[in-house]
């Protein structure tokens, strides 16, 4: 009944890093590890490879690095088959930082690319799977990509880069059912010898669904978080993925615990989920750093203001 | 491209009314009224019919009861175009209490029935059409209903009943899309001579996605609350339906206002969303009572022993 090729992938600790500056202590992201090791999830990724370089460590916490170090510190001691990965940014990754596979707590790297972007990601991506990783392009911003560009990227993709997993991801919240089937079946008809993931947006209440869709259609590498949290609107709840998907191995009760011990008071702390900005910004088609700014200004619930500020006065 | 027969439905008194035992004062509900006719939404149900002889209006608030008198009092001075509804349960209400539609300010009355009590239901419904009312039957709790009884109550009301509309109702929060499509093709296949409608809960947070789904498939009948107020998780967000749909018609910024300023400030007073609890009892297929019941107690935050409360010891 269940499709064993599936694989779920937690962002709780990348994702949610975004919300504040990547600066989660060490015992909760123990304890998350440590939940989702038990529940039966197939990946965790620890945040972003950043170069430091580029960026303070006065300014963002360690998940903005992902220092082998500080994530052997987290698993240590903890019996686990999960796998752990990172994420890098095109421009902001030093390749001299990422020691091989083999010497590093890290199995998989994951390269976030816009369209445009593409022959630098497979440049990075081979970069990455010849040390010994296991490797995604994860398609930024898809909802607006033109079909002769997407076709272009994607064969590409297929041929020239040595990526495990080519992801779809649904950057502003805007996709609907139809869409993201239409953009799955695309996607399974040129990239043959990879699997297809999907990453989506809770701002219009539809990750999970689209989630969903995805699976119909194809796709095998689902990534979710726990109970949604992430920038903005936040994600797919890797709860109800669990709750969804049918394989034994998963177990919901470690992520119940989890939920009520450290994510309903962290969420009285950092705001994420259902919010009305973030759902105008995902019915627009919009990146959701204008509702982010609102939130972070005296006018937050200023909503049709808000969504007025996005109709222009002349149309050209 | 957008389908002229598509009617949004607004629930949100009388299934908000669910939480705080139908006692929103005249005020709030005249704002609602308001936005809604404004927004371009088609229906907007006040509540429940029920006798008065049955409850106790100590007890319960006005929109238990809906009297004529008080929904005109709600409308009266707005400008609007909206029809009003209002729904009844089986054996609560007093048909006498129901005046002929044309000595009433009410457009429709709604049947909620299970699929054993369909010969009701049509009994009901036959007596309010006769008395000049557009009427519905809301099957409840579809999600439990074996194939051969939905078939035969479904012959039934495509050919003995005069309801305009058959409405799916996901009761328990527990349909994921294939099933929302199975469900809606079935009863476009014997439903040939009325619409066919959808009432979702957002338990798995798939109340908007489900939506969307019918749609798909040919429901035209859309019940959502505005910001997505209702019993336990809530419902289908009226103002993401309003996003989606493309008929120039709707006007989302009138409820972008009413959530500023009326929802936000009640979202604080009294619960509804995405709440653990009810996403169990969405994915088990069960009833939300537990869960309401959880959240009134001191353990409202014990999720993993309230899921295992629906493990049974031995299985038989």
């Amino acid at each position: 009944m269940y499709r064993e090729q599936i694989k779920v992938f937690d962002c709780t600790i990348r994702d949610g890093g975004l919300i504040n500056n990547h600066d989660f202590d060490d015992r909760f992201v123990r304890e998350v590890y440590k939940a989702l090791s038990a529940a039966g999830v197939d990946y965790m990724e620890f945040g972003y490879k950043n170069s430091r370089q580029l960026f303070s460590s006065k300014e963002f916490g360690k998940w903005k690095f992902c220092d082998d170090d500080d994530i052997s510190k987290i698993i240590e001691g903890i019996d686990s088959e999960m796998k752990i990965s990172v994420m890098v940014d095109i421009g902001r990754v030093n390749p001299d930082d990422v020691k091989p596979a083999k010497d590093s707590p890290v199995d998989m790297i994951r390269v976030a690319s816009y369209v445009k972007d593409i022959d630098k990601a497979i440049a990075l991506v081979n970069e990455f799977a010849e040390k010994g990783y296991e490797t995604t392009v994860n398609v930024m911003a898809i909802s607006r990509v033109l079909d002769n560009e997407m076709n272009e990227a994607l064969h590409q993709l297929e041929e020239e880069s040595k990526a495990n997993v080519i992801y779809i991801v649904d950057s502003f919240g805007s996709l609907y059912q139809e869409t993201t089937e239409y953009l799955v079946k695309k996607f399974k008809q040129i990239i043959k010898t990879k699997e297809v993931g999907i990453h989506g947006h809770n701002n219009q209440q539809l990750a999970f669904s689209n989630t969903i869709e995805a699976i119909i259609h194809g796709a095998n590498f689902l990534d979710a978080t726990v109970f949604g949290i992430g920038r903005g609107a936040g994600n797919c709840p890797i709860e109800l993925l669990i709750g969804f998907l049918k394989n034994p191995k998963f177990d919901i009760r470690p992520l119940l615990d989890l939920i009520s011990r450290e994510f309903i008071p962290l969420r009285n702390q950092i705001e994420w989920g259902y919010i009305i900005p973030y759902a105008i910004t995902g019915m627009l088609d919009e990146h959701p750093r204008t509702a982010i700014a609102l939130r972070e200004g005296d006018k937050k619930e200023n909503y049709r203001e808000f969504y007025e500020s996005f109709m222009p006065a002349e149309l050209d």
